[in-house]
């Protein structure tokens, strides 16, 4: 037992970490197989007149590439071990297998190791008589595209939107001229930049590649690991986004009239929440622009491991690019559905309680009781005396809330007295149902309101109002899921109702209800927050039957 | 500047991260908006003919739900704040949303809040003349079903299944009971159950829930950041799964025999390599069983915020189940492809190099020079003597393995001497290439591998010594992207092969490297490693330019 590896990852080893996930997509990718003896994922079912598209690089990019092989996309992926590029001859593996096609397009990312053997393979599978081209992507834009002094920008998520393209256009029967004419006019019109709020950990280092403090950043991440381009303080994630988004524009002279498509890529760590926060901005920040996006996403396209962090990518559009964006894939990783809802944040308005609403709030026929007004204010007004001591019952036993909650229903009772159609006693029943449901959270809100509710049912049904109680502690049951003997409201509701639809006697049912509460001090919790207490709340009254006693009492 | 909420999150302020994230929702759903003032996500493209399956609960659970709000699924979703479940009333607008349709679904995980409140919403629709059923999911096996004094096993990420089958249903045309039936019938086969490696932070709490050691983990996890129901060390990933696995089968009797789906979560902040590696498992492990799983997912189906973590959903499946998880669905989170390839992990054959590759091996009709084999055996003499100066200068300057790499390529070539064609000279460059290629790792041997191939085709073309040099060069240009005066190899390569192609002396050739490599000690790096050294490599000569000196030595 014990984890070999020492690092807390999901992992067996770091050794066997690249076959194993490998695994796992090759056996969820139905049409494609893994090369023997080789990281080398490729679809056994391309269609012999498509040409094939390839990507591939280190590992530690999940679920790039692999995960993108499929119709309509990638016909295979030659996966590296963890951030290192794969060898010239693992890739020729990956040509070979397309061999008879029409070509085989490869896609790399620029790093150095990546474009010299994915180069070479090129080469060796060209002397062997393959049509084989390669498109390298560079889209990050962090670095200055003019300043050859490093190996030349790197590439980054901008490369999964390229990748797309080129695997719709073969899929579309484009010859390999025009695959690699539609992925390199792609790279060329994608920019990238990200933010790292953690290091990747690499699974055979343990460790992560860099540490950075809690309220630290990298601006301009790097896909392996790397550094950023600089240091800095966290800030909010739209002003985050809003420097990415600019340095992208500014660098790939996206302006007002351009149509874009934006993906918000989560570098492996990142919350989907975080990353549709993100993708709001990106859209914001893009459109003040004058900058009209026709395509978005969020997801973990293209990862750094366990990185937390993001990157945008910014892609220009035609319509015939947004047709390939647009074109049906299959694979794993990509999803189902995308696009762009023009006009900023779509509301529809509330449809309101409509005409089939207003219905059930037309007259119910039911006589009304003529003290029913002075009942329920005589209901409030005891159970706003009853807090306190409903309050110190729940502390015992629950969380606490029921006194000050009820007391809370009761007030808002109290404030909208007017506003309920005295004459009708079912439309009153509806009323509170709505007042309470307003006024109170947690449950006793929506466990009164479907009493009420189910009692209003009943009399409208033509129901007595004798047998009300016992519909609306069926309704509570039914709402909450409880029983009698569960020690809660239902231990004083069920035995009221029951003595008031035999005897029609409110006093009879009081008697009942405290009865039934004093009985709820040698019951087990079965629900709710009392039920995690166990014995210690022994010899404690659930607050919610006594709450029963009080507005009964208030009612005889 | 500085977050407010000084919490390391991609949000801009906790009190309106749900907000933030469902507008991004919703601006990259076509078809959907939020009805005003809610955070209720709705289709209105819904046909009118269609059953409404709505889903929701508290946010934090992202891409849950409103990723799968679109053609095929979700009808709506109603999003509450981070683990809290939208009020009745939220529901309600969902629902009305859909008046005029034959129904709605609603689907609700198992927790106290949402189901009372989903359930009240119901009852309200309902008394509008709403035809409104509820479906309960409670797929966590790790809690004990037939215990009741909790509150009921909790919904977890089976529901993502739960709600797919529901909305194929739905589209397919099917009666509101027929809808209602698919889900409770779905939900009643499913059996999920997690584990966490990291607890989840509430943005306005700032701090996770619970802290695991560095080598500690929860079993039967939560989705709100609830303990699990143990903690215990970290074990490799496969014996996680296959305790996980267990106890889904043997709670819900999935046996030899059974067909299932199964979808692999990760819970927020779990990288997508390592979902693989668990889906691996989870296939064998179910098939070791005899049960065939014909469907797989692996995702960030539903998170709990940025946990680290997984579930794994197992959902018994027949025909009509899985073609109802298999239609065409349109949503944000769903992806485009699914299946399972059944009978291990799928391989094919290395194609080899093929009849093509065959022909290119054949005979040149070049003429050898006599002394071929006595060169080549010179030249490994000289690189294995050179070793430690080439070390040496590649340390001050590089990542110092270049003494060593090409050493081990002349033994490597050394070793193959007797397999090489030494009668045919392009048969000879190709197969040392090839040795090279296999040989040597980083950049030096798929460079030194496309020298060689550009000078046989050379050869091969009618191309002669003098110029192959000047192929060979270029070829390695072509290849790493460097140019003269980059310090590389090149410098001292391309003055030797314009020497040797003018005067066809390789002793002028040897003396043009020389220089070259000279001046290579005041160049400025601008490739590889040393390109990040800057001023410090002043005065060192490039090893790569040395090297090129070597073996023209041995050849002069």
């Amino acid at each position: 037992m014990g984890n070999p590896t020492r690092v807390k990852k999901l992992i067996n080893d770091p050794s066997d970490v690249v076959a194993h996930a490998l695994e796992g997509v090759a056996r969820s990718t139905p049409g494609a197989a893994l090369i023997e003896g080789t990281s080398v994922l490729v679809r056994t079912d391309l269609p012999s007149d498509q040409v094939a598209v390839l990507c591939g690089g280190g590992s530690g990019h999940e679920p790039a590439h692999a995960g993108y092989v499929g119709p309509g996309h990638l016909a295979g992926a030659v996966c590296g071990e963890v951030f290192a590029s794969p060898s010239a001859d693992a890739v020729l593996s990956g040509i070979r297998a397309f061999r008879g096609h029409p070509g085989v397009l490869l896609v790399v990312m620029n790093y150095t190791g990546d474009r010299l053997n994915f180069g070479l393979a090129a080469q060796l599978a060209r002397a062997e008589g393959i049509p084989c081209e390669m498109v390298t992507v560079a889209d990050d834009v962090a670095l200055d595209a003019d300043d050859d002094v490093t190996a030349g920008r790197r590439g980054l998520a901008g490369t999964v939107l390229v990748t797309k393209a080129a695997g719709a256009a073969a899929a579309g029967g484009a010859s390999l001229d025009e695959v690699a004419r539609t992925a390199r006019e792609t790279a060329a019109a994608v920019g990238t930049m990200g933010v790292a709020l953690s290091a990747a950990t690499v699974p055979s280092a343990g460790e992560p590649g860099f540490v950075l403090a809690a309220d630290e950043i990298e601006i301009g991440l790097g896909i392996h690991g790397e550094q950023g381009v600089r240091r800095e303080s966290l800030r909010p994630a739209d002003e985050l986004v809003d420097e990415v988004v600019a340095t992208v524009c500014d660098d790939r002279g996206f302006a007002s009239g351009d149509r874009v498509a934006v993906l918000v890529n989560g570098t492996g760590a990142t919350p989907p929440m975080e990353l549709s926060v993100l993708l709001r901005r990106a859209l914001e920040n893009l459109e003040s622009r004058g900058v009209t996006v026709e395509r978005a996403w969020a997801g973990t396209f293209l990862s750094s491991i366990d990185m937390a962090g993001f990157s945008v990518a910014v892609l220009g559009l035609d319509d015939a690019r947004r047709e390939l964006l647009d074109a049906p894939a299959r694979s794993a990783a990509w999803p189902s559905g995308s696009g762009v809802v023009a006009g900023g944040v779509p509301t529809v308005p509330d449809a309101g309680d409509g005409p089939a609403g207003g219905a059930a709030l037309a007259d119910s026929g039911v006589a009304a009781p003529t003290d029913l007004r002075a009942r329920v204010e005589a209901v409030c007004a005891a159970v706003r005396e009853a807090e306190p001591r409903l309050t110190e019952l729940d502390t015992a036993t629950g969380d606490g809330d029921l006194g000050t909650s009820l007391s809370r229903g009761a007030d808002a009772i109290v404030a909208e007295l007017d506003s309920y159609r005295w004459d009708d006693p079912v439309a009153v029943l509806r009323g509170i149902a709505a007042t309470l449901r307003r006024a109170i959270g947690g449950t006793s809100g929506p466990l009164y309101a479907t009493g009420l509710l189910h009692a209003a049912e009943h009399l409208a049904n033509g129901g007595s109002w004798a047998t009300a109680l016992q519909a609306g502690a069926d309704g509570v049951s039914d709402l909450g899921g409880a029983r009698a003997g569960d020690r809660t409201m239902l231990d004083a509701l069920f035995p009221a109702a029951s003595a008031l639809a035999s005897s029609g006697s409110v006093d009879d049912a009081l008697g009942a209800a405290r009865e039934g509460a004093a009985a709820t001090e040698t019951m087990a919790p079965r629900r709710g927050r009392s039920s995690y207490l166990g014995d210690r709340v022994h010899g404690h009254r659930d607050a919610g039957a006594e709450a029963v006693t009080v507005w009964l009492a208030a009612l005889a």
